[in-house]
């Protein structure tokens, strides 16, 4: 059956498994300390315009949000997050099983407004009496793509970045599907832009081509102090890093990373045009990897005979929504036999 | 100048402080062991008539949520509760700092209905995919009154515990301002009902005539294994318990706990009248004693240069919620001089 | 019967109990910012020869232990402690539970030695390849008296406070019975001394003379950011802080805590010098309100007929090591009573 | 130049790898619901002979033992571990950080004896009066070889699980380097004894021929509950889980695991042997593929200049414990080497 369930169906770029053997018995020293970890984070800083950039590899999203935000809040300090922040929802409490709140504050297709963070930082404040009794707002997280797949523009990243930095808050952006944001047509945010404008970042590899791993950037070396120990403490250290380090060598080799997610985008874009044609709506104009149409239950389940795709949420009583999600490994094929299947589907509503 | 900011400006109700003094030398073991311990738990469970209860008397609000709730709960389950619950408010990430997520849900002047919770965890448990990734729903947490004065009724909590048990989850009631619940006339919840509807509740001291102290009530006597080691590591413990227990015994005497809440009620009664005459709107329809007239900016402003309330929120741009709060103490002549002050300042609207 | 369990047994000093019937019905704000926590904070900075001081008042010792430790380490730090120190055993694990281990180091009668201080840190260092996978020392925790009523020299303390300045370590002092060193006509360390080389000491209340009650020192006013919101978290912030406050009011006032402790020291003078006639050996060579005798089990279960002691450890099979400890409310008659019976059980051997 | 630094040096069996690649691109569900993980989890209840084994698949040792030893206990509950434990030492206080305090007892040889246990434990619940302050025992933790690279014989181990079963305590085996003890000829303990002798333990991959993964095997069903939203909370699903579940599936066909471990601890003798015949004492007597000589410091450092080897602990001032540490990849040409090396460096001594 066709599965367009997610980005994380297959395995690795080919390119990364000749990497993993042509390496296999050259003995490298543990924990991030090898030659490829140093070359992948020399890499990184090149392709970030961030010279003095630490890198850390870790293995997955939660595991990179959870370390990194545990490092940077005070006992008492929140992490700012839109509500359908990847940190409020599908981590089984990560941040709060560490002993911080997520402070949710309202958002727009996945993403939050200056305005909007602005409007909470001032109130909050304004309670003079109030606020010493409650969380402190310790720093920012903001999903790039979103969880809806949607993008911020450079504009609305600057805002955000300004508001953060008048109340000395560090912005933190989880990048695990960076890749897709980056090779986004009509996004006018690069990599350096991202470097710029956040204290910190992660480069998904998981979706993106890698069997597994996230580089955490701290674009201006400002890793906290035993950051090291930090991830060790969190279960986080690989004893081999070389698995990590090999993979976002090969990822940042020849621009792989945007190449591949390239395509991904460039299917997905396929798949919108033909559901704009069968007339059926998305829930959200996400321009990246993932698409969400909206379908009749009916529909939804005569579909998901042919189709694996993911439930995403109750539009109404009578309607879903649903995700469809390319990869970097979708091919033309694919593509074709799923649009194939939407319009026999789909075609005669 | 008249102060009607709280109910915890005083300190404690002079048959308090007699037993403190006619008990200083009686040598008593520490940590709650202590004779006058064990006579108000025995106090407390004929008063709730729950026989086998389990009781234990800590210090403060936010620290009985914090024991409490840390204790009941597992490593990867939150504590559902309405917005307004005082556990995601004004104590300070307490909850999260020990691990788990306050699962926030709509509320209605301070009060959950069944009808949200029933419907919460029927879509919670319905996303049969995603569910297993977030944080599981480990018990319920109630206030009443609540953070708003207002009062489940009898039927409201029934319907409240029917869909806990059905999910299996415990139900805890914050008991901060528990006197002055079972004091005002048009509650039908009695003490009995309380101990009968919940898996655990606190009886607030420190709000309701005593120096500090809460009662910790398992009124089925299930009190987690361990409780009071956990309640030490959580530094809960004091060396000289005595102080809390001859509290509650002073409390859970010939009724004064309920006979002094009944005079804060009382008196709020008398400022609410006033209010209604001078056609001042309530934000909120308590019947307790915290009372939350809207004023104008201006009319907030000159009551401030008469009398110390509280700062509740904003209304509008124009307009404030204030909270007045009565207590124990408060005597007739003190609500007169407010009231006094009322017709004076909001009289010529 | 006689009790000579602890420094807990009794209520409190009747000046403390006067001052809180005399203040009982006057409006003060809530969680400390009262009068009476101004002026006893006001008098402690006196007391310490220490300006700046920030003070901050807590329930009791663990707490304290808890709140103090926890905002002070970073997430991968640990607190160096005796092996014997308060929070290495009969706190329930209230360092670790919120999140630190406790390095414990080889004690000598409770007391930590400079030198061994800086052979763990030195070999700590040293091991360039081990150290960053492990706990870092992150401050350094004493009791002063210790467990074992033992006190510290000033060259000793001074020579502690080097060290931890060399390796930048933060210099914290449990002082829950500092009242009974500072009244120790042996010693030659002072309030001022200690203010000196601490960066925060606690002043126990709750063993010299309070209800309950310890004051948290921080003499050069550097408690962390945040401090007040860390206490409200951590569940330790009592909404009527003017009990807390007006305790040490009365304490600091005429220097009444010192004089209080004097009068314990005296009396376990007393018992020490009846103990020596008896040829009875003391455990630990403590100048302070506690003393330490080493009985044959079968004297233990004869003096236990007579007197409350507590159960300290074994010595050897046959013997056991017991605690007798005066307090603030220790009378010549009570001491005269113990010594009396100590005589007659102990005398026929 | 030589590399005898560790046994997670190289990368994985080249039957991983092939795997990997076959398989590349198959389509397969997320977060560990693959059919390789499916699949290598049976093999595993196989060889345990434990039919009704919960089997879940995590990246790292440090990461098992937080994750599992964070399950099991309650808030209160320690983990007693020898001293030498890995938990106790080079995790980055990873089970402090997670809330519990390791209860260290001493070791022999990195061994704990059931004596030792018993007469903690005895001596824990005498003390009536104290215990209840201090943290609770929970669970037992070994290690399976040992740090020492040492292990234990079946006789010892059922003595542990007798005394921890008398106590309820549940008995976690950390195998992070399991396959080399399964793989000594003078071991008599199996797979399947460890299956029945404990309550949890992992057979760790990365140190045996993997490129990262532990499995976590409950062999009698007993997982926690919401043990797989544990495992997401604390930063450990994988998103491509068919990676954990590929190399397992490998290692358990046709015993790869056993067969390439069984080289090691081959290779290992060759180097005791060696080492015999040149007089070099050992500090351990470790059977497996750890070997601890005792060097003078000229020697370690003539050693440095031609293996890498990894810096134990000093012996004394002119004497250092070194590891020299052999893998599955270690062929008998490098074995060779070694051992003219050593020759040439220690012979003439």
């Amino acid at each position: 059956m066709l599965s367009f369930a997610s980005d994380y169906i297959e395995g690795a770029h080919p390119s990364i498994l000749e990497a993993l053997a042509e390496t296999n018995l050259v003995p490298q020293p543990g924990y991030g300390e090898d030659a490829y970890c140093r070359r992948a984070a020399e890499k990184i800083r090149l392709a970030c315009h961030a010279p003095d950039a630490d890198v850390f590899f870790l293995s997955g999203g939660t595991q990179s949000n959870r370390v990194v935000i545990s490092a940077l809040l005070g006992t008492v300090e929140g992490v700012i997050s839109p509500a359908t922040g990847h940190i409020n929802g599908h981590e089984g409490g990560a941040i709060e099983s560490s002993g911080h709140k997520v402070l949710a504050l309202p958002h727009r297709n996945g993403k939050l407004d200056a305005k909007v963070l602005r409007s909470y930082l001032a109130d909050f404040y304004a309670d003079r009496d109030g606020y010493p009794h409650t969380v402190q707002p310790g720093m920012l997280y903001l999903t790039h793509p979103t969880e809806y797949g949607t993008l911020y523009a450079k504009e609305e990243l600057t805002a955000l970045r300004q508001a953060a930095e008048e109340y000395r808050l560090p912005v933190f952006l989880d990048g695990a599907r960076l890749g897709y944001a980056l090779a986004t047509p009509s996004s006018d945010v690069t990599l350096e832009d991202i470097a710029r404008l956040t204290d910190c970042f992660t480069i998904g590899g998981t979706k993106v081509g890698a069997l597994l791993g996230e580089a955490v950037v701290f674009p201006s070396g400002t890793a906290p102090k035993h950051f090291f120990t930090h991830i060790k403490q969190q279960g986080a250290l690989l004893a081999k890093g070389r698995v990590l380090g090999l993979q976002f060598d090969a990822l940042f080799t020849d621009g792989l990373y945007q190449r591949i997610a390239a395509n991904a985008v460039r299917q997905a874009d396929r798949i919108r045009a033909a559901l704009g044609k069968l007339r059926v709506p998305l829930a959200v104009p996400s321009p990246t990897n993932q698409i969400f149409p909206i379908l009749s239950n009916e529909d939804a389940a005569a579909l998901a005979q042919e189709v694996v795709y993911t439930f995403w949420e109750k539009a109404d009583e009578g309607h879903a929504v649903i995700r469809l999600c390319t990869s970097w490994a979708t091919t033309d094929e694919k593509t074709d036999a799923l649009i194939a299947v939407l319009r026999q589907v789909l075609g005669g509503r």
